[in-house]
């Protein structure tokens, strides 16, 4: 049987709620984009025409009406049942939180229909504590994305182990039809791809510089001279943000929480929270950034 | 007072040995090319015509005579008492064992001048273990290359607590003077900055691999694009060679003991050693490989 994707919700319009709700329309497609109140959803609305400008700046082909012509295909609403009455594909994007995310799917599971499928974002729950409370586990899974979706285009693809896997094809196929390159994950594995492979290297050079063996300059110099990368881990960090390295790093082992307690000492205490505070491990530009159309895609 | 380094010697010929004699030469320097018989170094003079011909091709400049006059830069000796008689700088790249690298330093400090400095080129063993070996410990560090030195241009620089900080400063200069960055660690650390980076990353990737989580494919594409590097993890290991990373990951923790299990089971035992070998996690022409000019640099 073939399951066809074509009315889309996106659930939550935060950062990356509202980056994979308008890269969905940017695709051509129909979405509707949910949030939980009228005044939320109103605030969130600037997101997307500020997207639709980024787009036209920093993605090929963008310009001359096509960034424009994507807000038209998005419908606003904060209303569930309306919003899930007809979906083929929901996408949550809720608060990181487990409770959150638990009584959420329990609401929203007698209220779409049964083909529906349900996709979490989530960046730090498995599939499988929030299967249950879907009501059908078999059409649910993990479709996560990066942040800034247009440059990072991947989404990673990850069942749970009653996953049907007719529908992880489809939505396998379906993140192909908006422009993402589909990681495919075969089991469940906190962090998925990307995660398991950056957690441990900002780790190491976290306590690279929390050890004192070298400062943040030289770390990254070193890094992207040996490998080739446009960025060593500290920018990395800086881009992720240090309130976000300080959590993960308090929850690690006894060098992970030493870490934790270098950056908070030497850098959250100071207000450095990273780029978006205009300074972290390096200081930025408080411009708003726009990044040049030879930005690599 | 300062310290002059002009007379330099490179203990051991093989294949970073040979790299840093011929940069050294490259950059406009007298250099020593030392092993220990004639036989060795006879064949190994080979390396440095080679290394030659691919500067031609892969360094800026290097060709219309520069790389071919570097060679005549370059004195070959089977000596050690003659190599070392009136050096400034010894850098030695003997085998990375601990028992053979104190023998030659027990061997070498009578032989050198009390001026010259000693730097180990060791990859795994601190400075501060081979230190009283040298008979002039405050001259004595590590000053650590990386392979293809002409592209990848660091000297990772580590003292022990009792190096002269003069020294270390003098080696700073030379690390310049041969076109290296020089990245100054603050502390003893194993792995210096690059491979307390790479290690755990590396790891990680191998467990994604060795768990079945997904496929060396899959997750080299996902590392560059959500980090825009040139390499994957898995593409990296297989320039590493996988013998050198089964080392590691068996003498590490239980997951890196099953991921050596699995390197040994799925390629090391296929004769699957990485680029070298023609295959690793991906196959390779057997064709020399000859880069671009265009490489990074």
């Amino acid at each position: 049987m073939t399951i066809n994707i074509n009315n889309i919700i996106a659930l939550g319009t935060g950062v990356l709620g509202s980056q994979i709700a308008y890269q969905t329309a940017y695709s051509g497609l129909e979405v509707t984009a949910y949030d939980i109140s009228e005044e939320i959803v109103k605030t969130n609305r600037k997101r997307f025409e500020e997207l639709a400008t980024r787009y036209e700046v920093e993605v090929e082909g963008a310009r001359g009406g096509r960034a424009q012509a994507a807000l038209a295909r998005i419908n606003y609403s904060w209303n569930l049942a309306d919003a899930v009455r007809d979906a083929d594909l929901v996408i949550e994007s809720a608060p990181e939180r487990l409770d959150v995310k638990r009584a959420l799917y329990t609401k929203l599971g007698p209220l779409a229909p049964e083909r529906t499928i349900f996709a979490t974002n989530s960046s730090t729950l498995l599939p499988s504590a929030l299967a249950d409370a879907t009501g059908r586990p078999d059409r649910f899974l993990a479709l996560h994305f990066a942040n800034e979706i247009w440059i990072h285009n991947i989404a990673e693809i990850m069942g749970h182990p009653g996953t049907d896997p007719a529908v992880y094809d489809a939505v396998v196929e379906f993140a192909q039809r908006i422009a993402m390159k589909p990681i495919k994950i075969r089991k469940e594995q906190p962090g998925y791809v990307v995660n398991s492979l950056l957690v441990p290297f900002l780790t190491a050079a976290q306590s690279l510089v929390a050890n004192g063996i070298a400062d943040p300059e030289t770390i990254d110099q070193t890094w992207r001279i040996a490998t080739g990368a446009p960025k060593g881990p500290l920018q990395m960090l800086d881009v992720v943000g240090l309130n976000t390295a300080y959590n993960i790093a308090a929850a690690g082992d006894e060098q992970a929480r030493a870490n934790a307690r270098y950056l908070k000492e030497h850098y959250i205490d100071q207000g450095k929270l990273g780029q978006e505070s205009g300074e972290g491990f390096y200081k930025y530009d408080t411009a708003p950034q726009v990044r040049a159309r030879t930005q690599s895609k």
